[in-house]
């Protein structure tokens, strides 16, 4: 290894002088907090059996990652080259160092991306890599990860002490039996590692299997699901487990924040015709819209705080949602309407001092038409940090720009990853208190705000919002 | 008084030392300008009676701000312990130092905001405080603030005078007798303090009490309102009214720009239905479509320059609607299509010479997209500067870098303040020229336009524009 | 010539002295790089002829240039009076020298605006101006510019030498006999000067004049068209010509992207009820929405690449148009939905590798919402540079700061003028070079990327990526 592969310690700060040193001071100040992560989606089994290792360089970087196998497959590089499992028996590579050389083959397409800075950071700074990833440097980089996958200091379980998580949140099915959260609270592990209630698969009557999650809602919580009334139980049953196990949010994702309450009778027939296998889609976006009313009414009785994630057309690209299923990158935002759609909600429970909503979008022209003011007035609502595509330097700093101004800093819940690429965690929170320090230091150094302010909207940002938004 | 509070010579300037350098020649040009205000809410009243007060400094800073008691009560504060008035007979707070103390501990929120700015600026610059405004010091400034108010140098008037103002024109319903402004008249301040001719309540079918508004319009203009004819004749007479009496301009609000000419007999029949109170929801639509192009006819034909406020939905929040009425922080805007919308106006009168449009947006994604291309077209048309929540340090760069490139400078309105929060006007038209000095500074130092031309434009920005746009 | 009027070698870039060190390093390596220009207006007529010329000082810099009109018209100046020719007989301004005066008393409107930028590069780089224009200056600028344009060294052909193009395309309709391109062919120029083929007035069944059009192309192609499938092999049979002739691309504008499969007796219908002049506004609408499938299918097969503009509602002004008739600066963009609209064609094409599909917008919240994200994962796509409007500055950086994170830069097709002034192709190459270098060394001073990569980076964005979406 001859070229030495370094990240600037200043990355993320801009230049100017005056504003570096605020930024600086600031950020030596939240650099080595712990790390809250209150919303993703790393499976809970990595880190339930203390021996669970991540397998090889290209299982842990490439292959469960769509950011990754996205860009890849957008250049031309299919996915059954990439190792990505097909549905349809369609033989794909199985050589994870062939894997790993086409990726490397690549890697300039990251250039200027967070999936590019975030990979070098996770490469140099957790895995101790030297030389900068290229084709010809590939292989040597390939041996020298699979050495330390190997070493017990790799595990997930020795990373999750070493990037110094204080609590990370799972996003688990409505039906889940949480086995693995089990095993973890008998570990005494149970305060780190909390599971969320995510009940789109039963909630939605279009999703795929629904009939089949419903039968499975009602064997996990012993209520025979036969109408309407049982179905709400059912699912308080299941949010009350959730609780029990360490749960202290929700998550619902739609691809419209559409909300209406339905007439009793109409939630009777609706459901009914769903069982029946004959709801039209007009009957499944009304009983989302009126399931949400539902959703944020027990949680002001249960007290967990419900996630609104919006806007993401999923499963664009039909002919790769046949072969590979979901998640494989083609997921394509669409435009936002917050205003009318969230009004009956907000109505109904936006000034209720038990319920807290937390809303994500994909449409940054809504942060400050839409998002900002409404947040800037209902107690019970927050706005969830950058999501997703917007998880980058410049959209932090877009979000930043856009909402404070209007919804005040502590309208907003902090930083959560939202990822399943666990070895990513750190780097994400990372960028995330570089950016808000630099950007609290463009303030001061601009006479906006004070450097007592902004020390204390610094820690804000690292933890303090995320710990009070989900009550941890 | 121990601890110093001051606000940086430098504020809203970015800190490159050469760009710096000229933001501070070009704002050092129009710092002292005296103060064009050609659109706000101040009520005239506060100014007509040379002995009006301001009340306490709860009665100046909270009560009335919305900006303030909004965010105060996303935080959970009820409006109710803050002072806001009620309108069904539910106790408030009365004493103001109890809602001064609440204001102080909770002053953190607005970190970042412009109120905070503006707050900050006002107590420091106006009111001559010299300690941060924290839960310790919030009585001592209570007392400083009270001991100025009931100086003569801090009534409205006095303020006026050494705020520089040089014309204020305050926004009137049409039915308004305009007393106030009669007696200013009288007392030689009619060309410093004008009305404007605001019809909404007479125009808007289903505005809360419009029968009663046009039995009042009858009354004022004493033309008997029997069908749309007559409705036409007498808004036509205030107009003529408000222009003798100092106003050159009028302003209108509507959720969408929607236009359209009604044939003349659907006039009759809508009105018709209106009167006895029978209108629907599309009648309300169409006539407010065809009453914007009554009002434009009538702007070309009398020289009252239009001003058309567009996309804030009002009272959102149906409780507090219920129990404070409108303007209490619940007005949430959407998304604005004027394209389509307007071109039959601009079809009609967007090339008459005679005729002045003034746009405001609550949609910024409609920036560069539509409103710099139609303003960069049609003669009539100018727009009007950031408006509400983007009357920011970043809403104002963001309408600078989005606007100016596609429509020029010149079909711009320049500033306005908007505001009913009288003390707060100089520090919003100085952060206004702070930003555009800091903006023309950067496009100097970029090489992008000379300083000749920043000069030029610095001062267009401060006064200039404002006032060719509103003939003042 | 008392004054100096000159541009700083450092335009366009930032002034923090560490990021303005890497944008001039960055910025030496690709200023003078040969400049390709895959897209534009150029009228091949002026380069054909090797005598042709530019005409007066304002038929080069005014008359044809609505970018310029647009800007003089908006601030009251007649079409008229700046020698538009109308098609209605209204007499129009003949005297150049009134009409360069009248231009150059208004030049300030230009300010900050990327048409200022431009014309001071032109006058000063191109025509070796030494004073700012002026209204004083103007007729001695005149007659300098005169003078310069009855010289060899500034015909067109001439300055497409010595502004170094290697490669130039223009845009051609698809019944164009192309005798302009068949005579540079002749002259050994046919790989410079390149046609696309543009089928807009045959597709758009409600385009002016479509009948004489679909005439038209019966000629031109030797097919009669009686019916869809002889119009289909008329198409195909002019594409295959265009190909002949060195075209490598076609181009289409609609106003919303809406692609959807009709039946094919639906085809057959509509067609023949447009050949009756009975084709409804729905039939139009869904004709396009198919055709666009169609051009997919033929570019997958002949292997141009197809070009996409979408969002302009031409015409807005109705009476200019009827006076002016089309491009005299009346077109308003709208919104546009990519997500819904392009899936029917993306799911049938976006995967084929012998597709090429480039994308440009008019509505700025659609790049990172949708453009970006479909962009990173279609292979066929790429994203088109800042089009029309966002040909600035201020729009390269907001393009460059929302495109690149989520698509990667090498799902982007590099930078095109679309000009149809060719004076102004240099300095608008130039501009976008200067601004992503400076965007580059922004991303590299933070840290965000290496300077190897940002030096990549910029030769691609200067000619790289052109070369590769266009296959030239």
């Amino acid at each position: 290894m001859t070229q030495s592969w370094t990240l600037s310690p200043d990355r993320g700060f801009g230049p100017d002088p005056a504003r570096l040193t605020i930024a600086r001071r600031l950020y030596a100040t939240v650099a080595n907090l712990p790390i809250i992560s209150p919303h993703g989606h790393v499976p809970p089994a990595l880190l339930a059996d203390p021996s669970a290792g991540f397998g090889s360089p290209a299982d842990l970087f490439i292959i469960p990652d769509h950011y990754v196998t996205r860009m890849l497959y957008s250049q031309g590089l299919p996915l059954e080259g990439l190792g990505v499992p097909t549905r349809d028996g369609t033989p794909i590579e199985t050589d994870h160092r062939a894997i790993w050389q086409r990726f490397a083959d690549h890697f300039h397409l990251f250039r200027g991306t967070p999936t590019g800075l975030w990979l070098a950071d996770e490469l140099i700074n957790v895995f101790g890599v030297t030389e900068k990833l290229t084709s010809a440097s590939s292989q040597r980089i390939y041996d020298h990860l699979a050495e330390r996958l190997a070493q017990p200091e790799y595990t997930p379980r020795a990373l999750f002490e070493r990037f110094n998580i204080a609590v990370l949140c799972t996003t688990d099915a409505a039906t889940d039996p949480l086995a693995h959260h089990q095993a973890l609270r008998e570990q005494g592990w149970g305060d780190r590692i909390r599971p969320t209630f995510r009940p789109d698969a039963v909630v939605n009557l279009h999703a795929a299997g629904w009939s089949e999650q419903i039968a499975r809602l009602s064997d996990m919580s012993g209520v025979e699901i036969i109408n309407f009334t049982s179905y709400i139980r059912a699912l308080e049953d299941r949010r009350a487990f959730f609780k029990r196990m360490g749960a202290t949010a929700t998550d619902h994702a739609t691809l419209m924040p559409y909300t209406a309450r339905l007439e009793p009778h109409e939630c009777g027939t609706i459901f009914a015709r769903a069982l029946h296998g004959t709801a039209t889609n007009d009957d499944a976006a009304r009983f989302m819209g009126h399931m949400l009313l539902e959703m944020a009414r027990m949680s002001a009785e249960d007290g967990l705080v419900m996630q609104l994630h919006v806007g993401s057309l999923r499963n664009h690209h039909d002919a790769l949602f046949e072969r590979f299923g979901p998640d494989i990158g083609a997921d394509i935002p669409i435009q936002t309407e917050w205003t009318r759609n969230l009004r009956p909600l907000l109505n109904s429970f936006g000034h209720d001092p038990r319920f807290r909503l937390l809303l994500f979008t994909l449409d940054e022209s809504g942060y400050g038409r839409e998002l900002a003011p409404l947040a800037g007035h209902y107690p019970a609502l927050l706005l969830g940090p950058p999501w997703w595509f917007f998880d980058s330097v410049n959209g932090m700093r877009r979000y930043l720009d856009r909402v404070i101004e209007t919804a005040g800093l502590a309208n907003t819940a902090g930083f959560n990853d939202d990822t399943r690429a666990f070895a990513s965690i750190p780097t994400r929170h990372d960028i995330w208190r570089r950016v808000s320090c630099d950007w609290l230091a463009g303030m001061a150094v601009e006479g906006l705000i004070d450097e007592d302010d902004a020390s204390a909207m610094a820690l804000d940002c690292a933890t303090r919002l995320a710990q009070r938004a989900y009550k941890l």
